[in-house]
């Protein structure tokens, strides 16, 4: 496995600025008004900067990865924590959203077991990567030890690695974890500098008073913590999950090996707004898929400057928000790459 | 073919109420919190009370009806006439943007020519169906003759009785009519009581001049016929067009005849708009998809009060924006089927 501080030093990738101008000069030559294709112009071009020559959307890869929060024991979530393990078991069944989504759309999937809090059955589908028993109650001590956040951000940068030696083009991780709004938001306060209020919602469905007690829980562990949260890593191993900090290595990694990444919802957000602290140019590697319903998924999104393609007021998780952009890039590139230019259909006339 | 007067009298198909209770009580049973998908919930919804039984978005026809528009006169279009008849060969030699999508979306695809300025060749893919030599121009007369306006409808009508007995379960309607949106900008005015500067956009390109030229054109020409402007019919004919019609007349045979029909952008929604006021039920049928650039098109989606699924600033017409929300409506169908319930997957715990 590759070390940790090495690999935290290697570059992003630069974008292709070649093939994004020729993207731009087609798309100006194409048979319709000049922008009248909107975001799917925009993401053509974007594409093809990452990709370099034609824009293309196949062969996804979608890579969730599930863990336990020690900060349930605070009473912060509508659903009791077996439904992580539960939920586990459906994604490789193929009744969760996101294992009808992948089929759907002809991705690959992966589940990784990240740390559930007890070991589970051997599952078909699943790998079992557990770092420990869940992380630990982030209301009384660190989340992780920071050797735990490092390997949980290696098994993501070794997922993509992975993905990318398998003809993997474009790049999608979800989230499961039970509790996980919670850690998501008391990171993203702490990155953001924000109260508890702004950013704690519902998740899977708390009542206001829910909501109320989970920014309490918030607030009080930042007090907690606060002399230690100096730098984005300490962050993500301080408030964290196993799952958030896999996602962040994958994103770190993607960035790194160029390979375009779909941002899901809220966890993810806060995770593409992790990466992003510890390495800014990693940001021109994330495509943004949907405005979340969870209410603190705004002021995420404004700090990382980032408009979703669609608002369907999802707040699901498991990368099924990521994987619903999917069929709007492949629909752009297939307009990039098989319309006809004015000359090929020799229209003139048009008004420049 | 069907007595027009008869026609207009025949009845909408009611929605199926009971599937909308069963896909209602499945979407609660489905492993995912309660609303937590959003939108796509209520599209499944939406598309089991128009369709009975499971929602499904396979077998997607396509029109795509194209004529000439006499206001062309007034020099009201960034584009010459000449671009309706060359984007015709281009519809029907796959280079176009329709073009495009419906291939991608395994969707059957007709072009209809319904009245170019001039007669065409003879275009493999293309049906023939001119009614006259484009519209008269509306800035001096009316646009169309009575029974020519019931000729465009009526071959609305009978295309969308042929898809549904060639088993079609969703029916998109597109336009191609260089001019149109100065025909559709001012039947909203008339439909709505609106003054043209709040209609009249850029359409295919116009600058800020061309825009007020535009308006003021509209305005002139609705004072010419106020005193004709009496019905939702007879703005139809007065000031539409016949690709216009002819969309009118498909939406109109969809509501009777119990097909979901997804409308398009500006023009499409004037079309659906008219259609709603000459038989107000026909809207439980029309399922918006985007929300155009076009400045006027907020409005025409207040008025019918639709919040479309997308807003990608898309302005080119074709139906493209309708094609657009297809994979949107598959997917909802695809996880409204597939999905597994709670029971099914053996969770339990979760707060109601």
């Amino acid at each position: 496995m590759i070390d940790f501080n090495h690999w935290l030093t290697l570059p992003v990738k630069a974008l292709d600025t070649d093939s994004a101008d020729q993207a731009l000069v087609r798309q100006s030559q194409l048979t319709k008004p000049a922008g009248s294709l909107g975001q799917l112009e925009r993401l053509a071009v974007q594409l093809a900067a990452m990709q370099g020559g034609s824009p293309q959307a196949e062969h996804v890869h979608i890579t969730v990865y599930a863990a336990d929060h020690g900060v349930m024991a605070e009473n912060i979530s509508a659903y009791p924590q077996s439904v992580t393990a539960a939920m586990i078991r459906n994604f490789a069944s193929g009744g969760a959203a996101i294992s009808v989504l992948a089929k759907h759309l002809h991705a690959s999937l992966d589940v990784i077991n990240v740390g559930t809090v007890t070991e589970l059955e051997e599952i078909k589908g699943v790998q079992d990567q557990r770092i420990a028993n869940g992380t630990a109650n982030f209301h009384q001590q660190a989340a992780m030890t920071e050797a735990e956040c490092q390997q949980a951000m290696l098994i993501g940068q070794h997922n993509v690695e992975c993905c990318q030696q398998n003809g993997t083009r474009i790049y999608i991780a979800g989230d499961m974890g039970i509790g996980n709004t919670t850690a998501a938001s008391a990171m993203a306060c702490a990155l953001l500098n924000l109260p508890a209020s702004q950013l704690a919602g519902p998740g899977t469905g708390l009542n206001a008073e829910g909501i109320s007690h989970k920014a309490t829980i918030i607030e009080e562990s930042l007090v907690l913590h606060k002399n230690h949260l100096d730098s984005p890593l300490a962050v993500l191993r301080y408030l964290g999950g196993f799952e958030i900090a896999a996602m962040v290595g994958s994103y770190l990694q993607c960035a790194k090996s160029g390979l375009p990444v779909i941002i899901d919802g809220f966890i993810s957000s806060v995770a593409a707004l992790c990466a992003e602290q510890i390495c800014p140019e990693s940001r021109h590697w994330f495509l943004f898929s949907h405005h979340s319903a969870e209410p603190g998924h705004g002021a995420i999104l404004q700090a990382i400057d980032a408009q979703p393609l669609v608002n369907f007021n999802m707040r699901l998780g498991e990368a099924s928000g990521a994987a619903v952009a999917i069929p709007l890039l492949r629909m752009a590139c297939a307009l990039h790459n098989q319309m006809a230019t004015f000359e090929e259909a020799a229209i003139a006339g048009a008004i420049s």
